[in-house]
Protein backbone atom coordinates (compact mmCIF):
# COMPACT_ATOMS: atom_id res chain seq x y z
CA UNK A 1 0.00 0.00 0.00
CA UNK A 2 2.59 2.62 1.29
CA UNK A 3 5.09 4.15 -1.64
CA UNK A 4 8.15 6.28 -0.82
CA UNK A 5 7.13 9.74 0.55
CA UNK A 6 7.85 12.97 -2.32
CA UNK A 7 9.92 15.81 -1.19
CA UNK A 8 7.24 18.48 -0.85
CA UNK A 9 3.74 17.94 0.45
CA UNK A 10 2.57 19.96 -2.62
CA UNK A 11 3.80 16.80 -4.71
CA UNK A 12 2.68 14.13 -1.81
CA UNK A 13 -0.85 15.52 -1.93
CA UNK A 14 -0.80 15.52 -6.20
CA UNK A 15 0.40 11.93 -6.00
CA UNK A 16 -2.03 10.93 -3.42
CA UNK A 17 -5.50 12.41 -4.25
CA UNK A 18 -7.60 10.87 -6.82
CA UNK A 19 -9.64 13.31 -10.23
CA UNK A 20 -12.86 11.58 -10.11
CA UNK A 21 -14.84 13.31 -12.97
CA UNK A 22 -18.57 14.30 -12.67
CA UNK A 23 -19.30 13.57 -9.19
CA UNK A 24 -21.23 15.23 -7.12
CA UNK A 25 -22.48 16.58 -10.79
CA UNK A 26 -21.51 16.61 -14.27
CA UNK A 27 -18.56 19.19 -15.10
CA UNK A 28 -16.76 18.73 -11.51
CA UNK A 29 -13.98 17.25 -10.97
CA UNK A 30 -14.24 15.84 -7.65
CA UNK A 31 -10.78 15.82 -5.45
CA UNK A 32 -11.06 12.58 -3.43
CA UNK A 33 -8.88 12.41 -0.46
CA UNK A 34 -9.39 8.54 0.42
CA UNK A 35 -5.96 7.42 -1.31
CA UNK A 36 -4.45 10.35 0.52
CA UNK A 37 -6.27 8.78 4.06
CA UNK A 38 -5.46 5.25 3.44
CA UNK A 39 -1.61 6.34 3.39
CA UNK A 40 -0.67 6.14 7.03
CA UNK A 41 2.94 7.96 6.64
CA UNK A 42 1.20 10.79 3.90
CA UNK A 43 -1.58 11.30 6.04
CA UNK A 44 0.55 11.96 8.77
CA UNK A 45 2.98 14.35 7.34
CA UNK A 46 -0.46 16.29 6.25
CA UNK A 47 -1.48 16.62 9.81
CA UNK A 48 1.83 16.94 11.10
CA UNK A 49 2.56 20.05 8.69
CA UNK A 50 -1.04 21.71 9.94
CA UNK A 51 0.04 21.10 13.59
CA UNK A 52 3.48 22.55 13.11
CA UNK A 53 1.80 25.72 11.86
CA UNK A 54 -0.47 25.97 14.86
CA UNK A 55 0.89 24.86 17.47
CA UNK A 56 0.64 26.72 20.79
CA UNK A 57 -1.88 29.51 18.58
CA UNK A 58 -5.00 28.11 19.02
CA UNK A 59 -7.48 26.60 21.94
CA UNK A 60 -9.42 24.63 20.18
CA UNK A 61 -10.18 22.57 16.54
CA UNK A 62 -12.98 23.02 14.60
CA UNK A 63 -13.80 20.48 11.96
CA UNK A 64 -16.33 20.50 9.00
CA UNK A 65 -18.61 17.56 8.07
CA UNK A 66 -17.72 15.29 7.29
CA UNK A 67 -14.55 15.08 6.42
CA UNK A 68 -13.53 17.79 8.23
CA UNK A 69 -13.82 15.68 11.15
CA UNK A 70 -10.99 13.43 9.88
CA UNK A 71 -8.07 15.63 9.44
CA UNK A 72 -9.61 17.95 12.54
CA UNK A 73 -9.67 15.32 14.75
CA UNK A 74 -6.07 14.30 13.81
CA UNK A 75 -5.11 17.31 14.15
CA UNK A 76 -6.31 18.26 17.50
CA UNK A 77 -4.94 14.94 18.79
CA UNK A 78 -1.57 15.35 17.26
CA UNK A 79 -1.74 19.26 19.30
CA UNK A 80 -3.32 18.22 22.76
CA UNK A 81 -6.27 20.19 22.35
CA UNK A 82 -10.36 20.02 21.86
CA UNK A 83 -12.06 18.87 18.92
CA UNK A 84 -15.70 20.53 17.99
CA UNK A 85 -17.89 19.60 15.35
CA UNK A 86 -19.75 22.04 13.17
CA UNK A 87 -22.41 19.29 11.74
CA UNK A 88 -25.35 19.28 9.13
CA UNK A 89 -28.91 20.55 10.55
CA UNK A 90 -30.87 18.02 12.98
CA UNK A 91 -27.36 16.07 13.93
CA UNK A 92 -25.83 17.56 17.17
CA UNK A 93 -28.24 16.23 20.17
CA UNK A 94 -27.89 19.01 22.02
CA UNK A 95 -29.70 22.63 22.31
CA UNK A 96 -27.70 24.67 19.18
CA UNK A 97 -27.40 27.20 16.82
CA UNK A 98 -27.34 27.30 13.42
CA UNK A 99 -26.79 29.24 10.02
CA UNK A 100 -28.64 29.08 7.24
CA UNK A 101 -26.18 29.48 3.90
CA UNK A 102 -26.84 29.51 0.12
CA UNK A 103 -25.36 26.41 -2.27
CA UNK A 104 -25.44 26.82 -6.05
CA UNK A 105 -28.97 24.73 -6.20
CA UNK A 106 -31.04 25.69 -2.64
CA UNK A 107 -29.56 26.00 0.51
CA UNK A 108 -27.95 24.31 3.73
CA UNK A 109 -27.94 24.58 7.13
CA UNK A 110 -24.91 24.14 9.92
CA UNK A 111 -25.18 24.30 13.19
CA UNK A 112 -23.10 23.95 16.81
CA UNK A 113 -23.91 23.18 20.20
CA UNK A 114 -24.52 26.37 21.95
CA UNK A 115 -22.50 25.81 24.67
CA UNK A 116 -19.33 24.52 22.62
CA UNK A 117 -17.47 27.92 23.98
CA UNK A 118 -17.21 29.97 26.75
CA UNK A 119 -16.27 32.89 24.88
CA UNK A 120 -12.91 34.42 23.51
CA UNK A 121 -11.61 30.57 22.79
CA UNK A 122 -9.27 30.88 19.48
CA UNK A 123 -10.29 28.28 17.02
CA UNK A 124 -8.95 26.76 14.03
CA UNK A 125 -11.59 25.63 11.63
CA UNK A 126 -10.33 22.37 9.15
CA UNK A 127 -12.10 21.52 6.11
CA UNK A 128 -10.41 18.83 3.15
CA UNK A 129 -11.07 21.76 0.29
CA UNK A 130 -11.57 25.48 0.12
CA UNK A 131 -13.88 25.53 -2.74
CA UNK A 132 -16.32 28.28 -2.90
CA UNK A 133 -15.52 29.37 0.56
CA UNK A 134 -20.02 29.17 1.47
CA UNK A 135 -19.74 26.59 3.81
CA UNK A 136 -16.32 27.56 5.75
CA UNK A 137 -17.94 31.38 5.30
CA UNK A 138 -20.94 30.30 7.25
CA UNK A 139 -18.93 28.09 9.94
CA UNK A 140 -16.62 31.04 11.13
CA UNK A 141 -19.97 32.57 11.30
CA UNK A 142 -21.85 30.44 13.17
CA UNK A 143 -18.70 30.35 15.27
CA UNK A 144 -17.77 33.91 15.88
CA UNK A 145 -21.64 34.77 16.72
CA UNK A 146 -21.34 31.30 19.38
CA UNK A 147 -18.21 33.04 21.21
CA UNK A 148 -15.23 31.91 19.36
CA UNK A 149 -12.46 33.72 17.78
CA UNK A 150 -11.38 31.96 14.15
CA UNK A 151 -8.29 32.65 14.15
CA UNK A 152 -7.27 30.22 11.00
CA UNK A 153 -8.84 27.99 8.25
CA UNK A 154 -6.98 24.98 6.86
CA UNK A 155 -7.40 23.18 4.13
CA UNK A 156 -5.28 20.90 2.37
CA UNK A 157 -6.99 21.26 -1.10
CA UNK A 158 -7.94 24.53 -2.30
CA UNK A 159 -9.66 24.93 -5.53
CA UNK A 160 -8.30 28.61 -6.26
CA UNK A 161 -10.66 29.28 -9.51
CA UNK A 162 -13.61 29.46 -7.02
CA UNK A 163 -12.43 32.22 -4.94
CA UNK A 164 -13.53 30.86 -1.45
CA UNK A 165 -10.17 32.66 0.06
CA UNK A 166 -11.99 35.95 -0.72
CA UNK A 167 -14.65 34.95 1.88
CA UNK A 168 -12.57 34.02 4.96
CA UNK A 169 -10.74 37.59 5.17
CA UNK A 170 -9.24 38.71 8.85
CA UNK A 171 -8.25 35.05 9.06
CA UNK A 172 -5.33 33.52 8.81
CA UNK A 173 -6.03 31.03 5.12
CA UNK A 174 -3.12 27.76 4.74
CA UNK A 175 -3.87 25.63 2.01
CA UNK A 176 -0.96 23.14 0.48
CA UNK A 177 -2.50 22.42 -2.87
CA UNK A 178 -3.83 24.67 -4.82
CA UNK A 179 -5.73 23.74 -8.57
CA UNK A 180 -5.62 26.81 -10.86
CA UNK A 181 -7.56 25.34 -13.88
CA UNK A 182 -11.72 25.38 -13.73
CA UNK B 1 -12.64 24.06 29.95
CA UNK B 2 -10.26 21.48 31.60
CA UNK B 3 -11.02 19.94 34.54
CA UNK B 4 -8.39 17.21 36.34
CA UNK B 5 -8.71 13.85 34.57
CA UNK B 6 -10.33 11.29 36.54
CA UNK B 7 -8.67 7.84 37.96
CA UNK B 8 -9.98 5.46 35.35
CA UNK B 9 -11.26 5.81 31.94
CA UNK B 10 -14.69 4.69 32.94
CA UNK B 11 -14.84 7.44 35.25
CA UNK B 12 -13.25 9.64 32.80
CA UNK B 13 -16.20 9.14 30.64
CA UNK B 14 -18.92 9.25 32.79
CA UNK B 15 -17.56 12.66 34.05
CA UNK B 16 -17.37 14.18 29.85
CA UNK B 17 -20.31 12.32 28.24
CA UNK B 18 -23.39 14.15 28.73
CA UNK B 19 -27.21 12.39 28.45
CA UNK B 20 -29.41 14.14 26.19
CA UNK B 21 -33.06 12.84 26.81
CA UNK B 22 -35.51 12.14 23.91
CA UNK B 23 -32.58 12.45 20.98
CA UNK B 24 -33.01 11.33 18.19
CA UNK B 25 -36.40 9.99 19.10
CA UNK B 26 -38.87 10.28 22.26
CA UNK B 27 -37.76 7.73 25.22
CA UNK B 28 -34.28 7.44 23.87
CA UNK B 29 -31.28 8.81 25.99
CA UNK B 30 -28.28 9.78 24.01
CA UNK B 31 -25.15 9.89 25.02
CA UNK B 32 -23.55 12.97 23.84
CA UNK B 33 -19.69 12.63 23.11
CA UNK B 34 -18.99 16.40 22.56
CA UNK B 35 -18.25 17.14 25.66
CA UNK B 36 -15.04 14.51 25.88
CA UNK B 37 -14.05 15.24 22.16
CA UNK B 38 -13.91 19.36 23.48
CA UNK B 39 -11.38 18.53 26.61
CA UNK B 40 -8.42 17.97 24.47
CA UNK B 41 -6.62 15.46 27.53
CA UNK B 42 -9.69 13.21 27.65
CA UNK B 43 -9.73 12.95 24.17
CA UNK B 44 -6.47 11.94 24.09
CA UNK B 45 -6.47 9.75 26.99
CA UNK B 46 -9.42 7.75 25.36
CA UNK B 47 -7.65 7.52 21.40
CA UNK B 48 -4.07 6.66 23.68
CA UNK B 49 -6.21 3.54 25.37
CA UNK B 50 -7.53 2.42 22.32
CA UNK B 51 -3.92 2.63 20.65
CA UNK B 52 -1.91 0.81 23.04
CA UNK B 53 -4.35 -2.23 22.75
CA UNK B 54 -4.41 -2.05 19.26
CA UNK B 55 -0.65 -1.09 17.79
CA UNK B 56 1.13 -3.63 16.15
CA UNK B 57 -2.11 -5.51 15.32
CA UNK B 58 -3.60 -3.73 12.62
CA UNK B 59 -3.16 -2.13 8.99
CA UNK B 60 -5.23 -0.07 8.90
CA UNK B 61 -8.33 1.90 10.94
CA UNK B 62 -11.96 2.01 9.47
CA UNK B 63 -14.18 4.81 10.94
CA UNK B 64 -17.67 4.98 10.28
CA UNK B 65 -19.41 8.04 9.88
CA UNK B 66 -19.96 10.54 10.77
CA UNK B 67 -18.71 10.44 14.70
CA UNK B 68 -16.64 6.76 14.12
CA UNK B 69 -14.61 9.60 12.24
CA UNK B 70 -13.43 11.42 14.83
CA UNK B 71 -12.51 8.28 17.24
CA UNK B 72 -10.98 6.77 14.56
CA UNK B 73 -8.98 9.10 12.54
CA UNK B 74 -7.24 10.42 15.46
CA UNK B 75 -6.88 6.64 16.20
CA UNK B 76 -5.07 6.07 13.05
CA UNK B 77 -2.81 9.24 13.46
CA UNK B 78 -1.83 8.06 17.02
CA UNK B 79 -0.74 4.83 15.56
CA UNK B 80 0.81 5.85 12.63
CA UNK B 81 -1.32 3.97 10.27
CA UNK B 82 -4.03 4.67 7.31
CA UNK B 83 -7.91 5.31 7.83
CA UNK B 84 -10.72 4.24 5.52
CA UNK B 85 -13.91 5.83 5.57
CA UNK B 86 -17.28 3.70 5.61
CA UNK B 87 -19.92 6.06 4.01
CA UNK B 88 -23.42 6.66 3.98
CA UNK B 89 -24.76 5.95 0.58
CA UNK B 90 -24.06 8.57 -2.16
CA UNK B 91 -21.22 10.49 -0.01
CA UNK B 92 -17.78 8.27 -1.50
CA UNK B 93 -16.75 9.38 -5.11
CA UNK B 94 -15.28 6.67 -6.48
CA UNK B 95 -17.02 3.51 -7.43
CA UNK B 96 -18.33 1.66 -4.42
CA UNK B 97 -19.36 -1.13 -2.74
CA UNK B 98 -22.46 -1.40 -0.44
CA UNK B 99 -24.56 -2.84 2.18
CA UNK B 100 -27.81 -2.40 3.35
CA UNK B 101 -29.30 -3.16 6.74
CA UNK B 102 -32.40 -2.61 8.72
CA UNK B 103 -32.92 0.04 11.05
CA UNK B 104 -36.19 0.44 13.71
CA UNK B 105 -37.89 2.22 11.03
CA UNK B 106 -36.67 1.76 7.37
CA UNK B 107 -32.91 0.79 6.60
CA UNK B 108 -29.87 2.11 5.43
CA UNK B 109 -27.35 2.42 3.03
CA UNK B 110 -23.74 1.88 3.82
CA UNK B 111 -20.13 2.40 1.20
CA UNK B 112 -16.93 1.71 0.83
CA UNK B 113 -14.73 2.34 -2.39
CA UNK B 114 -14.54 -0.99 -4.35
CA UNK B 115 -10.79 -0.40 -4.72
CA UNK B 116 -10.66 -0.18 -0.84
CA UNK B 117 -8.25 -3.18 0.02
CA UNK B 118 -5.69 -5.21 -2.19
CA UNK B 119 -7.07 -8.21 0.41
CA UNK B 120 -5.71 -9.45 4.16
CA UNK B 121 -5.65 -6.20 5.67
CA UNK B 122 -6.31 -6.72 9.08
CA UNK B 123 -8.86 -3.95 10.35
CA UNK B 124 -10.01 -2.20 13.06
CA UNK B 125 -13.60 -0.79 12.85
CA UNK B 126 -13.96 2.90 15.18
CA UNK B 127 -17.46 3.84 16.08
CA UNK B 128 -18.59 6.40 18.94
CA UNK B 129 -21.10 3.96 20.58
CA UNK B 130 -22.05 0.03 19.66
CA UNK B 131 -25.77 -0.06 20.63
CA UNK B 132 -27.33 -2.44 17.88
CA UNK B 133 -24.85 -3.46 16.33
CA UNK B 134 -26.76 -2.78 12.95
CA UNK B 135 -24.67 -0.75 11.53
CA UNK B 136 -21.77 -2.31 12.93
CA UNK B 137 -22.10 -5.63 11.54
CA UNK B 138 -22.96 -4.09 8.20
CA UNK B 139 -19.72 -2.34 8.33
CA UNK B 140 -18.19 -5.78 9.34
CA UNK B 141 -19.53 -7.57 6.26
CA UNK B 142 -19.37 -4.69 3.65
CA UNK B 143 -15.10 -4.72 4.38
CA UNK B 144 -14.75 -8.59 4.60
CA UNK B 145 -16.83 -8.65 1.35
CA UNK B 146 -14.17 -6.15 0.28
CA UNK B 147 -11.13 -8.44 1.21
CA UNK B 148 -10.46 -6.83 4.85
CA UNK B 149 -9.93 -8.77 7.60
CA UNK B 150 -11.91 -7.56 10.50
CA UNK B 151 -10.20 -8.09 13.39
CA UNK B 152 -11.25 -5.70 15.98
CA UNK B 153 -14.46 -3.16 17.15
CA UNK B 154 -13.85 -0.80 19.42
CA UNK B 155 -16.31 2.33 20.50
CA UNK B 156 -15.70 3.94 23.77
CA UNK B 157 -19.64 3.33 24.59
CA UNK B 158 -21.62 0.05 24.70
CA UNK B 159 -25.25 0.33 25.41
CA UNK B 160 -25.20 -3.56 26.73
CA UNK B 161 -29.27 -3.69 26.81
CA UNK B 162 -29.23 -3.58 23.02
CA UNK B 163 -27.27 -6.42 22.88
CA UNK B 164 -25.05 -5.19 19.66
CA UNK B 165 -22.17 -7.02 20.87
CA UNK B 166 -24.09 -10.39 19.98
CA UNK B 167 -23.61 -9.15 16.28
CA UNK B 168 -20.02 -8.96 15.77
CA UNK B 169 -18.95 -12.60 17.22
CA UNK B 170 -15.66 -13.53 15.83
CA UNK B 171 -13.78 -10.30 16.38
CA UNK B 172 -12.29 -8.37 19.34
CA UNK B 173 -14.94 -6.08 20.77
CA UNK B 174 -14.05 -3.88 23.30
CA UNK B 175 -15.83 -1.03 24.89
CA UNK B 176 -14.85 1.19 27.62
CA UNK B 177 -18.03 2.63 29.01
CA UNK B 178 -21.29 -0.12 29.20
CA UNK B 179 -24.46 1.22 30.40
CA UNK B 180 -26.86 -1.35 31.26
CA UNK B 181 -29.80 0.35 31.95
CA UNK B 182 -32.04 0.80 29.23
Amino acid sequence: MTQALPGTLVELLESRLRDIPDFPSPGVVFKDVTPLLADGEAFGAVVADMADRRRGTIDLVVGIEARGFIFGAALAQQLGIGFVPVRKAGKLPGRTRGVSYDLEYGSATIEIHEDSFIGGERVLVVDDVLATGGTAEAACRLLEDGGAEVVAFEAPIELEFLHGRDRLQGRDVHTTLVVRGG
